[in-house]
This record gives structure tokens, C-alpha cells and sequence, in this order.
């Protein structure tokens, strides 16, 4: 390791903590959050961050134009930078950065990857986050979703940062557009959140070829109108709107089929009480949210016993929104 | 004339003011505000009052089944109650009330029939609340509105709901669904509306038969986030929002054609600092949204300049949001 050598003697890093010139010595811990993308009627424009799972990363700035890769899980994820998601991402963040930098890095998952639950962006901003902290900060949260986006492509061959933005800004992110990149936090009530992760396995890039590229207009129209009373009852603390508002005629009719239980699941959550839900980004985890943690709880039941039933292997949690986004959990 | 028979004597119509048993035998004044329905990439789901044009309407209830309709204008409009939209909406109201009752109706037309500017819905709307005024309110506003959309129906053969919903409740309105109907008011940051109405036909049955029926799932993903951006850009009172939302690429582009000068009207406008805008409903009129009134008055003189160029007799107005919707004028 060469972590300790001053490169840059030039001031321009003088934010860093470690007041030699640039080089921030330290090794730093964060943890990313786990995201549901989509929100039902939000296809690939609304996204929310959660408080469990996580996962934990540790970061350490070089002085040398490496990324070293290190797992500390069984996922045997692939190593070499240009084909690992947090890579990719610190590629293009060093690229941006123009210096000679790199980075060490030891990702240990607990978002299970092929999960649907933002496994790949949670690599990304966490390592994205990281370095720039180490960094002193010197991009914006959008320039680290743009770098991120790059791991996004690795994982599944698009660039979209419904995952991402929540999970670097925390709470629930519209993203308006792509190009340019437009990310609005939008504020909502706190809500409980059930999540099941069957233990199956949906591609993200298999669960998006089985979508038509044509729509009907009308349908269309249906799920804009569900989007903006989302929106809308987020913002306006109105339960019942979220509830009546996530539907989703588009997308969901298409990629439920993948996911055995889905509709059951979905049924039986909503006569329990919770507010409504659906596929977590392109699944195969299923997420309902509740106003009330005892109707969350319900629903881990409901969805236990139908995976139970079903004779797939599952694993529930039951949380709440994060509203961090990744954070430093340590620094040494 | 027979309206001063009272025909009920049930008790059931205690609260009419007439203090007679039921018929309120007073001639009662309102006035029924333009709209603009789509508000650019909302379309079918969004719409807004405005404080000018009006329509003006006197309507007198009867204790005889009928309808009977005067125009105090030049439009040779069909009086025949269910050739007629304020007829056809009253028609429904009558029905739902299940009472011996009936209507004289008096309409002057200020709002020019297929501006865009919501017609139409400014006699339906008119008619409805009227007589619901006249009956004691009975009938809740959402009642009023799916009364009037037989009106529409009549109009355009759809019944839609994105001209009634802010003619009858005033400011911007969220129809997130027709069946069954969930209108929801939106608030607003004060904003300047400058509308031109060029004196050319475009009828909506036309104007909704050059639409494709399917829409590309790309552009669809681009129209919800901006609908998803200007619904937030509205309740958060962000200008910059409102502005970077306000764009159709599904139905703008194929509509605008119908439209001389609008590429031009839209251009200008933008430049002249207004936050954008588009057709009014199916056109022809074209709207722009300013934050300033001194930017609406110079998007007034783009538009005159414009259809002056053009050589197409044309009628502007620089007005603001209508927050009472359809509002008694008069009663004697």
C-alpha cells in the first residue's frame, strides 16, 4: 500500500482532513441503503431509500491511479474495476477529478445482489460518497449520482439513477429527467415498509426486454394520473391519495408474471390494511407500505405465509424510510 | 313562466332559501371561468381556471319537467337541452334529483366555442352549479362535475373532466381518474397566464383523432416525470420547476401542426423570460405561465406580433388563476 504518500503538494485538496496538501489518510466506513425504485407507477423516475438492509463499505484514498477491489461477502462479484459497479463509478469520478488518485476498497454486501432492491447502486454511491468525503468534498451529490450512474450501466447495461439518487440523497427522489440530470426530493409522511426478497433469481436486464416498447396512450394517462396524485399525496401527507394512487397498469401486469406469489401477496396486504405496493424496480422482492408499523408487521406475515406455501425461500424486513442516504459510519 | 309553483312539499328541499317548501324562485346570476385543460404534459389529467374570459348565466328553477334554453349571444348554439352541454348536464342533475323540476336558462357566451379555453365546460359547469345553488346545494361539487361531463360528452364525445374539475372548483386541478372520479386541488404559486386564441377551427374530436393510439414507452417515462415535476413544481411554489416541466413530447408534437405560429409563439415567449406553456386544451388557443406580469404583458406582444405576421385575426388575454370556480353573481 503507497496510501500514505502526498501527491498533490498543489492546495487544491486543502479541505482535506488530513492538512498535508490533499491526501486524506484515513480508511472510512459508510453504510449504503438499500432503494425501491419505481414505486409502483413511477417507472423509472421515482425511487426510495430504505433503513434495513444495508450495505458496508470501507474506503481508503491512494496517491496511485489504482481501484483495488476487495469482497469481504460470498457473492463472488467480479474484482476488476472496469466490470465492478463501484468501480466503474470510481472510474469516472477519478476521471473527473484529474489527479492522481485511486482508491482501496473492501464492499461487504448485505443487499443481497439480483435482489431488486438496489444491490448494485448501493455499491456505486457508497463508494461514490465515500471517496468524495475522503475527497473533502468536492462534488455535488448530482456530479456523484452521475459518477455512479456508470456502475448502474455495468450492472445492467442502463444508465438510470432511480436507484441511486435515494440512495445518495436519502427519503423519497423524483428524478425528472436524465438528460440533464434532474433529482427532486420530495418530502412524505413516515411510512412503514414491508419488504419481501424471495430467494428467486429476475435479471434486471431480462425483467426490462420483457417490456413492450409501445404503450397505449390510455394507459398512459391512467399511470401519469396515478404518478401525480403519488406525488401529490406525498407531499400533502395525504394517505389515502398514496394508497388510491399506487397502481400501476403499465409495468407491473408484465413483470408480476416473473415473481410467483406476487398477486397474493398484494391482495392479501391491502385487506390487512397497508396502503398498496407492488414490484421492488424489476423484483423479484415485493414491497407494501403502511401507515402503521402493526399493519407493516401483518404484511411480513401475509408474505411469509404465502412464500411458506409457495415453498420459496424468502427473507422479510420490516422498516422505515431512510432519510440519510449513505453515510460515514466511522473513520480511523 | 310557471316557477312559482311549489312542487315538492316534502320537507326535503328545507334548506332553499325560499323558505316555501322547496323552489327557490329567485333568477340567479353566475359566471363560469375559461380553462385551460392538459396544462402541457398532463394531458387528460390536469387543468386551470382563469380570471378571464367568463361565460355569463342565468338560470331559474321551474317545478315543471323541462329545459328550456335561450343564448344571449351570436353562436347559434343548439338549444335543444340534449343537443346543448349546459342542456345535457342539466339533463343529469334533473335525473339524479328525482324530482318535478325543471330550468330556464339564459347563457352569453364570453368564452368563443372551440377556442380551447374550455367552452363547453363553462356552460355545463355554469348550469350545474346553478341549479345545485337554486336546489340548496345539494349535490356535492364532484356530483356537479359528473353531471357536466355528460355536457362534454356532448361537446367532444368524451366525457372528460379536465375543464370541468377547474371551471367548478377553481385554481389547477388533479383529475387522477375518471372511473371512479378523484379530483384533487392543487395549490399554486401566483402565476400570470397570457393566452392568444387565434380566430382559426380546430375541433377536439379532430384534434383527438390525430393522436396515436400507442405511445413509445420512452417518451411516456419523459412525459410522467415531468408530470411527476410540475405537480411538485405547483405545491412547492418553485418557479424553476414549474418551468423545466412544462414539455409535451407526446401530444404537442403532433397537435402543434395544427397551429400556425406556435413554434414561434413558444419560442419567443421563453426567451422573453415566460416559464413555458403550450396549447390550451386541444388549441387552437396557446397559453404561456410568467412569473412576473411585466413578462406576461411582453408574451402579449410576442402573440400579437406573431398572428399580426401571420395575418390571422386573433383575441389575447393577460389574466391570472380563477380560485373560485364557477361563483352567484346575482340572485333575484
Amino acid at each position: 500500500m503507497s496510501d500514505t504518500k502526498n501527491i498533490s503538494g498543489n492546495g487544491k485538496h486543502k479541505d482535506s482532513p488530513s492538512g498535508d496538501g490533499g491526501i486524506d489518510r484515513r480508511l472510512i466506513k459508510v453504510s449504503a441503503p438499500a432503494t425501491v425504485a419505481n414505486l409502483v407507477c413511477g417507472f423509472d423516475i421515482l425511487g426510495m431509500a430504505l433503513n434495513d438492509p444495508q450495505d458496508v463499505m470501507e474506503v481508503r484514498l491512494l496517491d496511485e491511479p489504482v481501484i483495488r477491489i476487495k469482497h469481504a461477502d460470498d457473492y463472488d462479484l467480479p474484482v476488476e474495476p472496469e466490470k465492478n459497479v463501484a468501480g466503474a463509478a470510481l472510474i469516472a469520478l477519478q476521471e473527473a477529478c484529474q489527479k492522481k488518485i485511486g482508491f482501496d476498497v473492501v464492499i461487504n454486501k448485505c443487499i443481497k445482489p439480483g435482489s431488486g432492491l438496489g444491490s448494485s447502486a448501493a455499491s456505486s454511491a457508497g463508494a461514490v460518497v465515500a471517496a468524495n468525503h475522503l475527497l473533502g468534498n468536492i462534488f455535488s451529490k448530482e456530479d456523484l449520482v452521475r459518477f455512479a450512474m456508470n456502475g448502474e450501466k455495468v450492472a445492467s447495461g442502463v444508465k438510470h439513477a432511480d436507484n441511486l439518487a435515494p440512495c445518495i440523497f436519502g427519503g423519497i427522489i423524483l428524478i425528472r429527467a436524465i438528460l440533464p440530470l434532474d433529482i427532486i426530493p420530495l418530502s412524505a409522511p413516515p411510512l412503514f415498509v414491508t419488504v419481501v426478497h424471495p430467494q428467486i433469481e429476475v435479471k434486471t436486464s431480462d425483467a426490462r426486454q420483457i417490456l413492450r416498447k409501445e404503450v397505449q396512450l390510455k394507459s398512459a394517462i391512467m399511470q401519469w394520473g396515478n404518478i401525480a396524485g403519488l406525488v401529490t399525496g406525498f407531499l400533502k401527507n395525504d394517505y389515502d391519495l398514496i394508497g388510491r394512487s399506487l397502481e400501476d397498469v403499465i409495468i407491473e401486469p408484465v413483470r408480476s408474471i416473473l415473481i410467483p406469489g406476487f398477486d397474493e401477496v398484494k391482495m392479501n396486504s391491502k385487506e390487512a390494511g397497508a396502503l398498496g405496493g407492488g414490484i421492488s424496480g424489476s423484483g423479484p422482492s415485493i414491497f407494501m407500505l403502511s401507515k402503521e408499523e402493526q399493519t407493516a408487521r401483518k404484511v411480513e406475515a401475509i408474505m411469509k405465509n404465502v412464500f411458506q406455501k409457495i415453498g420459496v425461500e424468502f427473507k422479510t424486513y420490516v422498516t422505515s424510510i431512510n432519510q440519510t442516504g449513505v453515510k460515514i459510519v466511522d473513520e480511523k
